[in-house]
């Protein structure tokens, strides 16, 4: 059992604060890793605050994570020890099932462990996730990070990243296709990255005029102002997919009626009711298509992070420091990110 | 010009009554069509009352016809006179655009023709649909009813058949599948047809334990409750497809949890707003679907005719004179009939 350093939120109202526990001893399938970087992504503080209802504290967030291997147990043949190494937002699954044996563990029929705030499948604890200076964690959920990405960059691809490449490549977006992005955050100018990479002619929806600059500087090749119904009205029955990386309930309907027939509208963000009423006529009168899409599996993961690498593609990030990650939060909740936050866990080894 | 019988709906609030007028002269690929049969659709009811709006009076309701070929424009191919024919919803496109090349007339970019109650796309008149005693068709949206189907049994296949069988085909039901339909009138008892033609293994939902009897007379292999929580907690994830064929505003949230990962719910019923909330978590923690499907393409239609005689597919039918269309829409409104009815147009030949 390691001494591991760490930061956590010990109530729904508490700070992240420093903390210590013990990471498990390795099992022979383990890899141990020393972490370099973390993301830092909604999800946590939606965790550390409870505000899903799901929360078991300490809450140890953190489910973008990229360090490098320090042991591998007897069993473990993909890594080695010094290897540059990623772990997303889970850590287990039951690994047997038809979803586990299609590479979808996220769809696990018994459910995904977490990186944090999940239940270990062998001891019943609780997991602890990246906010910390190490973790020991199954070879099947670790990714090789390719040389050629930044490390510092490439820890938000492990959730950012491969929730929106994912959809984009379920459902086959390719060369010439027209997508559309709604959201400008973390999520949003992934997505970007991925359709423009895919060869898709991408625009991005804002709500405000101010934000057109911005978007255009993200690398879409048009931007529409979705509160302008002149603009929405000249984008109807226009588009191949939508993109929706909006965290919070909107009205989809208008988006939904920027869509070509066939067209396919793809949640990735919101995982509550919509607080509007889906206008099922926009569906049924053109064959469109309103789906979910959760993270990626574990295989596509690493061909997301294999096509980073190609394509050059990495998250735009600003650094940080744990001990500033209760402002950085404060921040967040303000949008007030380009794009994504990374910790800098060097910061917490010499605290 | 063709001196026609039919009825016809004169406003909103009137009763559907004999009423006379002219079908134009036939064009070059025209098929004129002396009507045997036609079948009453729920939509008939919904234009001859205005319920969405759209209504343009006189209404010659019917889009469910079948028939007698009686003369063929110079350039018609493929019918000749005395050929046993069908007419559905749609009576021309504009056999241009993608949707059109694709035979997906019903999604055609600028908008199919209607039976009844659309524009003549050449000379601007409002078309009349099959309660009248002839028609006249564009060759392309003529299909051709197989020897092997009871005529009568054949007339709501161009509408009820079609909506259930198109999105069945488009995504894929195979054998194995487990597929529930919601919904037990003309599209649903049509869908469990279809479904079980397909090799599926079908559920009725329905909300009435009153109602489980004449389910499993419709062949279904099983029977849900939607109402109670046991049987609906028990049917969690079980389902590839869900055939909603509801066409009022319904929770759809408890049928999308019963659906495993990576299903699809089809909507073909509802044309309006949902009146509650969609919960996305549903969509997007298992990669769901909520699709629309709209009647379906001419090729496609014909396809499903073949489908139905190769498998013995027809509409449980219950005949009617034309004389009591309005007690015929009362009890359609009150679910009380099994499960569509036709009028055999002999009645108004001899009225």
């Amino acid at each position: 059992m390691a001494n591991t350093k760490a930061y956590a939120a010990q109530s729904e109202t508490s700070d992240i604060a420093p903390f210590e526990f013990e990471r498990r001893e390795p099992r022979p399938d383990d890899v141990s890793i020393e972490i370099d970087y973390c993301g830092v992504c909604h999800s946590d503080i939606h965790i550390a605050q409870n505000d899903w209802g799901v929360s078991v504290y300490p809450v140890v967030p953190g489910h973008e994570i990229v360090g490098r291997v320090t042991a591998v147990g007897p069993r473990v043949s993909h890594y080695k020890v010094g290897d540059v190494v990623g772990v997303g937002v889970m850590v287990d699954s039951c690994r047997s099932c038809s979803a586990c044996d299609a590479g979808l563990e996220q769809y696990c029929l018994e459910g995904m462990t977490g990186t944090y705030n999940g239940k270990d499948r062998h001891d019943g604890s609780i997991t602890f996730g990246g906010y910390s200076d190490q973790i020991v964690v199954a070879e099947h959920f670790v990714v090789k990070i390719p040389e050629k990405l930044d490390v510092k960059a490439a820890a938000p691809l492990l959730c950012a990243g491969i929730t929106t490449y994912s959809p984009l490549r379920h459902y086959g977006v390719k060369a010439g296709d027209k997508v559309g992005v709604i959201g400008m955050g973390g999520l949003g100018h992934m997505g970007v990255k991925f359709a423009s990479a895919l060869g898709a002619e991408v625009t991005i929806f804002t709500r405000s005029e101010s934000k057109v600059a911005e978007a255009k500087k993200q690398g879409a090749d048009h931007v529409v102002v979705s509160t302008d119904k002149a603009q929405m009205k000249a984008a109807a029955e226009t588009f191949d997919f939508m993109l929706d990386t909006v965290p919070v309930p909107h009205d989809i309907n208008p988006y939904l009626r920027t869509l070509k027939y066939d067209g396919t509208h793809i949640l990735v963000g919101l995982l509550q009711p919509m607080e509007s009423y889906l206008d099922s006529g926009a569906l049924v009168l053109k064959r469109r298509v309103l789906a979910g899409s959760l993270i990626g599996g574990m295989p596509e993961t690493q061909e997301m992070l294999e096509f980073c690498a190609k394509h050059d593609i990495s998250c735009d990030v600003e650094m940080l420091d744990i001990q500033n990650i209760n402002n950085a939060y404060e921040r967040m909740k303000a949008g007030d990110v380009k794009y994504r936050f990374v910790i800098d866990m060097a910061s917490l080894k010499s605290a």
